[in-house]
């Protein structure tokens, strides 16, 4: 099942050197979910060929402009294009306002259901959940309140052994007991579970970090995650004015992401200053070498 | 003196094949003032390589989303990059609410002062004016309240005669009468301003029309302007659309150029649905000759 995220936007605050304030698509299995929301996330939509219709649940992560002064330009679109079916936006409290206020001042009453889901930045909260994977917020350190993402997959069933496949004639009931972990009766015999099927495939997980400043308590809301995306907007030699803006440095990202022992670390949100990227890079490499750039336009896989 | 007019965005609301939502940037003399501002228009000012702190003062038509959604976007770049002049925004009445409330959310206190003149859109208004130029804005007819704006060169001092010029000995206080038009005395001979002048170069005026349905009241407020800019969403097979939805066809734009007998007509806002925009032109040119597309990027020369 195909579980990736694309980078719409990578920049800071001020968007340069081409490049776009914080967007990303995640898909997991069947579904796309919007992360942030920067001006000029329904063109970068067009631009990476993302059909916006596929979209039914936005995250934004807190209430700096650079991460959901998109969205009322989306939802706008969304209307003129008739959209029907309901949008969900979770975000801090103070979202809805803005986007009403907005929509009032147009006249507009949306052709669909705008459903807010006020997310609570210094809580856990889980935000989303299917039968196969979860999705939920939890605090980061920012200078206001701000919460990140974590999309997980969630322990699938067994796989059946394929070295026994041919021998496999049981009624689908059976079948699915085995997979979910069961041993089971059929003609009078005792079937094992463990002999009949495998271990499932280690769920996945992805987490995006939002904007904060380096702090260790973020470790505990995503250890064990495969990929994560954190912040890293200026190099080493701004730690100072990290702290004083509550951003990172890559250095700080890459020791977070080392911390965790993830399988791949996403670098964004880089300060305007820095046209070339590729000293933020090598920066944090020196720490952690699993360590890329979130370039726009890139999809990168989840793997566990 | 320089006065031209360079496009930004010529799309109407859902922003398609790589075109962008309203916004145009109008240097007259030494000055530039920015009209409307779509989603994304911070992003093309970077792109067309205007610098974004030539701009004092920006005038927003109406409050659809498609003309001021990249303002906010904009204030806070302007914040960020610590700009310390004051900005002047005028627009409708429900503006400065808007903006106050995002900059809320963020807990900004801007460096700068943000100066709101509201627009009453039934009126006419002088909205700036100087020695040389007046810019005011006018009624036009929208779903919501919408005022287009006209920038007017004022009419300038006469010139001297080429003719003259060897034997103009007298003092800088006497010319100045004569170019003034007064005539004057030098030394017990009276001197006529006709004899030693020629008249001034003729003033050159734009309107930029916002977004309206075809109607012929327009046309008082702009008579005798040299180039106008007027929305052109539809063509004349969507004519009922445009009456629907208070736009107008290429064919309705041509005509107010036309009564107008301006230099140049500009059409711009298309429907997201022409990709081509060649037969939308060819429709307004088959009434009026003069016509061209405001393409993103170009800049039109305003001459009388």
């Amino acid at each position: 099942m195909p579980f990736e995220v694309t980078i719409l936007g990578n920049n800071s605050a001020i968007p340069a050197h081409g490049r776009h304030p914080t967007s990303q698509v995640v898909q997991i299995h069947e579904q796309q979910f919007l992360v942030d929301c920067g001006e000029g996330t329904q063109m970068q939509l067009a631009k990476y060929k993302i059909r916006k219709n596929k979209l039914d649940h936005i995250f934004i992560s807190h209430l700096h402009g650079d991460h959901y002064f998109g969205l009322i330009g989306l939802i706008t679109s969304y209307h003129l294009m008739r959209r029907e079916k309901p949008l969900h936006m979770h975000g801090p409290k103070g979202l809805l306002d803005i986007i009403n206020l907005q929509l009032a001042a147009s006249n507009t009453t949306l052709f669909f259901e705008l459903i807010f889901h006020e997310v609570k930045s210094e809580l856990v909260n889980v935000l989303f959940e299917t039968d196969e994977f979860i999705i939920s917020s939890f605090p980061v350190k920012h200078r206001i309140p701000t919460h990140g993402f974590l999309f997980k997959e969630k322990i699938g069933l067994r796989k059946i052994n394929p070295d026994k496949i041919a021998e496999l004639n049981f009624p689908f009931q059976v079948i699915a007991e085995l997979k979910k972990g069961n041993d089971s009766e059929w003609e009078g015999k005792i079937l094992k579970s463990n002999e009949w099927t495998l271990p499932p495939v280690a769920p996945r997980s992805y987490a995006f970090c939002a904007d904060t400043i380096y702090h260790n308590e973020l470790i505990k809301y995503i250890s064990g995650c495969d990929v994560i995306y954190h912040e890293a907007t200026f190099m080493e030699e701004s730690a100072e004015r990290a702290v004083l803006t509550f951003h990172s440095t890559a250095k700080q990202a890459a020791t977070i992401g080392k911390a965790i022992g993830v399988k791949k670390l996403l670098l964004g949100h880089f300060s305007a200053k820095y046209d070339n990227l590729q000293p933020l890079l090598a920066e944090a490499k020196e720490i952690f070498s699993e360590t890329e750039l979130a370039i726009e336009g890139q999809t990168f896989s989840i793997e566990s």
